[in-house]
């Protein structure tokens, strides 16, 4: 064995701040898209939510294989192949069954050996579906996972993965939907290394007592950041469904992120997950200064957070 | 009725002029990928397989629906949304089962209406995965066309769809593959409108002798660029695969598309889904030099050609 030179780190770098959809989102002239697409403007867009994990900067994991994953791959150095077959990346862990944090699987798919960790809840998504066969099972390994148990997720990283309330992926949804369900479906992740403790939450539907027990005292939380306020959606006239309907909480307001989060101690408090119709997105807005006063930052695509 | 004062013309915009994996490929260090990633090198970028068509410049239709989908809308301001939910895309055609060209249809599902127009067999391959259930069959038409007959796939365009030899998608392939087959699971398609024809064959395995009676005179095809050389992968050391157990023929040789196309007679002659090994990429490449001399053009991503 080699002793390593280099000094151990926690290491996340934002592939996407966006939830599904992105930023513009395809069909969607909101003012935060139109702004979006303008060159130079105050918005810049952002990629499908994605956050790339490392402690040692040469093995890295990906938190949700966006569909944007080939685009994000592509602007980041540090996970460029370094021979003529070759990737840095050497697992996957998925934390829902949603198109925006599974679809890039199919990206992954060039003959590449690496690991893909999920419950085995998000496993059987995957496995219903056969265009997920391109991913040819000699060289990749679908390994699940069960709640609340650490495993080694890249080199000098451990994780554990743990319950949070959430919903079914839409494309799963029946007639009537429990947009709280507590299981394998929607899970959190904690990240241990080089002595710290980091979260990746992008998706939930409501803080529990057990889950702010979790987070109390925390290095660094990413958080689902879909909507400011939980009726947005129906107010910029960009759809029917609230927050609560998608499984997310809302930043603002008594039951929202902000107020959950003041009594946590958590060193530094970073939105993920941020919906397109979201007006956190503009830095001159009233609500982006709310949220920024609460201690709380914006993900941008490139944001690179080193414990 | 109102009378259009816009002049119609047969216009084509390449969304995506790459083959599967795209230009870079996440996990490909070759020469060509590599000078991909550099900025301002004389490779540019290039995302995978897609063409945009429309008559009045209004509505379009997408040829292939890739997964760097949203990439591609971003990218051209007459695909842009017109209102705060819209597109101008109101139909898309799948011209084979494939990842890169259904995988986009993900993206394509905020509740957005629009047609997709494909055979029953192409059809059938969506259909066996509940994913694509995020497309609201309420708002989203999944129209079977028969081979051979006309259809207007979008104002002022009639299409096509014809058998091409090739194979079912990879993730669907069992112990042995026809790479030959011709049927409803590659297809190639004929555009007409304003007077003008236009062919678009992103995949072929051989050009028939009902082909290329059927491609003779036309004034535009798109054709099958994915390899120069049918060992291209094994000597870039990137593959172990050829050209035609991929379903595709290659450029060159005795039986190459160069050759085939000699005596067609085609106006114009552009190769797309050309694949990330693929020497022409290189503008100083001898290969290069050789298809321009047969009169062949090389799409890039934004390439618009209006007949």
């Amino acid at each position: 064995m080699t002793t390593s030179l280099r000094a151990l780190s926690l290491r996340a770098l934002v592939l996407g701040a966006a939830a599904g959809g992105g930023l513009p989102q395809w069909n969607c002239g909101c003012d935060n898209c139109n702004a979006a697409r303008a060159p130079a403007g105050d918005i810049k867009p952002q990629t499908q939510s994605s956050l790339a994990v490392s402690a040692n900067g040469d093995q890295w994991a990906i938190l949700n294989t966006s569909p944007d994953i080939r685009q994000q791959l592509s602007a980041h150095q540090v996970l460029y192949p370094k021979k003529v077959r070759h990737t840095p990346i050497s697992s996957v862990l998925l934390t829902n069954g949603d198109i925006d944090h599974i679809a890039g699987l199919l990206i992954l798919r060039e003959k590449q050996p690496f690991t893909v960790f999920a419950t085995e809840t998000i496993l059987d998504v995957i496995s219903a579906n056969p265009i997920f066969n391109a991913l040819d099972r000699i060289l990749v390994t679908f390994t699940s996972v069960q709640l609340d148990q650490s495993f080694e997720l890249v080199s000098g990283v451990q994780a554990t993965l743990f319950a949070v309330p959430g919903k079914v992926p839409l494309f799963m949804e029946g007639e009537t939907v429990d947009t709280q369900l507590e299981g394998e479906q929607t899970v959190g992740v904690r990240l241990a290394g080089a002595g710290k403790t980091m979260f990746y939450i992008p998706g939930c539907a409501a803080i529990t007592t057990r889950l702010a027990d979790m987070l109390t005292g925390a290095d660094c939380v990413f958080f689902d950041g879909t909507v400011y306020e939980n009726d947005e959606m129906q107010a910029t006239g960009t759809g029917t469904k609230t927050g609560a309907r998608m499984g997310h909480m809302a930043m603002n307001g008594e039951h929202g992120s902000m107020a959950a989060f003041v009594p946590l101690n958590v060193e530094r408090k970073i939105y993920v997950h941020i919906n397109n119709t979201n007006p956190v997105w503009n830095p001159a807005s009233a609500e982006h200064a709310t949220i920024r006063s609460a201690g709380w930052e914006i993900a941008q695509d490139g944001l690179e957070v080193t414990l």
